[in-house]
């Protein structure tokens, strides 16, 4: 028997804007940061989560991680970790806390983060990545994880119990597929807007010699740079080539309309994010006047009840989740059977730091016992910051291949977390801060 | 000429939930509690605003909005002043900083203090109430102080302009009306679920005496105890009498449609928050169901966008705004105006700490200068807390009266701010904590 003793939360920053890395329309300076918690037991062993933001702010996340430390603190672990769905609900629906969303913002993406070290710790546990850990579970056990509330017009538990028996039916050669080809991969290294069109240019052809099949480009700065950037990625690409655009919520209905017009005879794949992320109608309505090209959303929808209304309204074509953005895996196991019901892939949000690495295990889990195999389903990569994790992604022939280590992905090297510690970190300490400490 | 020299936070709780006062079907033990602002100038004087929430996490609430004061201390008050939608869209447009929403949540209702504590400071510099400097501005004045970003496919800046100018005429005979008779109120005081029958029954007589002309009950945790307190209050208010509910978020779509066919005998005013207060399309679906009964919501949806996706979908018949809910004065003012657009009326929520007196102001503004004289607009009343403010609420033959002091409402008397500190002040360090502190 073992106990959880103490909720510790480091607030990480990584001085990205320094170089651009990560720059788009809408987040013209970010420093790549991690409010990063250790949940340690007194067995002892720990549960590591983290939940991404971009700088300033990193300290009241990690401030709201830290007041759920009396949901964990002296309770019994092995309980706890044998009902991750009784913890979820209970952390999200606390009352008190609810009420500073209610489902969204920074208490959401703290319970996820909460949610995400447990399962980190029942993972560890049973020596499995998180993956296989959740691809373990029979569909009676996972449909115990799911918080049903205001899901029943859309999704039913009975719906969801029969995806989930679907699911189980061809999982061991699903497994072994996975470990073979793993699962593909789409790069938006090349597409920064900070990058000059040389350097465009040089990482498109980088990125198709490293075998991605995909690549995806940052838009909605200016228009004639868009259209001249979507111009060479065509030419350099030939056709055919899947090329994605990322708009980063800079239009509203006119504008995105507008925008994917003029950039539509050069064949965009998806475009991603035209407008604010919970505007459900706009989204529509975008959709109808732009077919056959594909929208894609969901790296900053709260919950799965704005997905669920992206699909009632037949909004997206592509769902991207967050694997930090949400109330943790549990939240985002709801968003998985509800792309399953509608029939809409889900193509997972990655980069920043540590998002790669994480969400990697929930398509994993995805490909092989919710909605199986589809060629639809890509994973975002970056190549950025990976070397601070235990266990980097790693990329083969343009695909996320299966980590076999146990545990969530999110943990990162001890040194690497105590140079980045904001402000006292010497990667902040040695230098005048860019743009985290001040404005 | 001032600058400003600090921005104050202090963690302000009541002990409500030793009284069940504020008892709803989802939020059964709130101790009211406030996030209190005060930005300091060197002239001296100071503006104060608050964040109204029930407990637990009040300290993550004061964090956000700490992090905002490199956005004002040193700054010149005059240009701030001056230009206060200027600074309402450096704060929402704060790239870092609204990753952690976006427009939603902590981060939103942080921003939402430091933009209302403005106009705090603004209208004691003008030894105006907040009612009164904001309709003495011009429509381009006012138009200046929205952000339409995410708005134009419902409501553009001409059709705003348009509005803005209808309402300067009678504007004066208004503000004679209004200083005459006031807004009407409605009292929730009677309703909550935690008062027996009895206590239910006395004050609903109560609140006829008092000159009130509409009451709310709260409903959602128990439908047979909801169809006897309906039952009940139907009687003792006779037929014809406007008595609401509000189910606080308790329902998905079949169990709202169920609970209000139930209760539709006894002829509910409006059903309030029947579902997840941000499912547009859930809401859209009830109201269908359950015509002519009204559906109102609001005071947790985070931002303009949510508000104009429920108008858009014809989901709602009463937009139900909060002070301290969005992105302060300015973000409400787009919700005024879009109001306006669809003709549905704006009854503010208020009730908790300071709501009451923070949201009056909007709709005594409204009333003045943007939907003008509507028969349909109510502000909710509840007859908590009100002597810990500086200028509390004055109602008189049911009706809100238009207050004169300086200032959008917010200060409380230093004293009530020293008891109740969280957790150091007498109040709590006195006693064991009921259900802030631990859980």
């Amino acid at each position: 028997m073992s106990t959880f003793v103490s909720l510790d939360v480091q607030d990480v920053r990584f001085p990205t804007s320094r170089t651009l890395d990560g720059s788009d329309a809408m987040n013209p300076d970010p420093d790549y940061s991690a409010a990063y918690l250790t949940l340690r037991t007194d067995a002892p062993d720990e549960g590591t989560a983290l939940v991404f933001t971009i700088g300033r702010g990193n300290d009241v996340q990690s401030a709201a991680i830290e007041v759920l430390a009396p949901h964990l603190v002296g309770r019994d672990v092995e309980a706890v970790l044998a009902d991750l769905g009784g913890m979820y609900r209970e952390l999200s629906h606390d009352s008190q806390l609810r009420w500073l969303g209610p489902e969204k913002g920074v208490m959401t993406m703290a319970i996820g983060a909460v949610v995400n070290a447990l399962w980190d710790l029942r993972a560890r546990r049973e020596e499995r990545p998180l993956w296989l850990t959740l691809a373990s579970l029979d569909p009676e056990e996972l449909l115990d994880l799911v918080d049903f509330r205001y899901l029943e017009d859309a999704l039913t538990r009975e719906e969801a119990l029969e995806i989930l028996r679907r699911g189980q039916q061809g999982k061991a050669e699903r497994i072994a597929a996975l470990r073979e080809h793993g699962v593909p991969a789409y790069t938006t290294t090349p597409g920064w807007l900070g990058y000059s069109d040389e350097k465009l240019t040089r990482l498109l052809h980088e990125a198709r010699d490293e075998g991605f099949e995909m690549v995806k480009l940052k838009v909605g700065a200016d228009a004639d740079d868009d259209e001249r950037r979507m111009r060479i990625a065509r030419e350099v690409m030939g056709p055919g080539y899947p090329i994605a655009v990322d708009a980063n919520q800079r239009w509203d209905v006119s504008g995105a309309i507008a925008a994917i017009e003029r950039l539509a005879p050069h064949d965009p794949f998806w475009i991603e994010e035209p407008t604010y992320p919970d505007d459900v109608l706009a989204h529509a309505a975008i959709r109808e006047a732009v077919r056959p090209v594909r929208i894609a959303t969901g790296e900053q929808a709260a919950n799965r009840v704005l997905f669920k209304q992206f699909l009632q309204a037949g909004a997206i074509d592509v769902i991207q989740l967050d694997a930090t953005r949400v109330a943790g895996v549990n939240e985002n196991l709801a968003v998985l059977l509800l792309a399953a019901k509608y029939d809409i892939p889900v193509c997972p949000h990655a980069g920043g730091v540590g998002l790669c690495e994480m969400v990697q295990h929930l398509a994993f889990f995805d490909a092989v016992a919710i909605a199986g195999e589809d060629p639809r389903r890509r994973i975002e990569f970056v190549d950025h910051l990976h070397e601070h994790f235990e266990v980097p992604v790693r990329i083969e022939r343009g695909a996320y291949m299966p980590p076999e280590a146990p545990g969530n992905g999110a943990r990162m090297h001890g040194a690497s977390v105590a140079e980045h510690l904001f402000p006292s970190g010497p990667v902040w300490a040695a230098q005048v801060p860019a743009s985290a400490a001040a404005l």
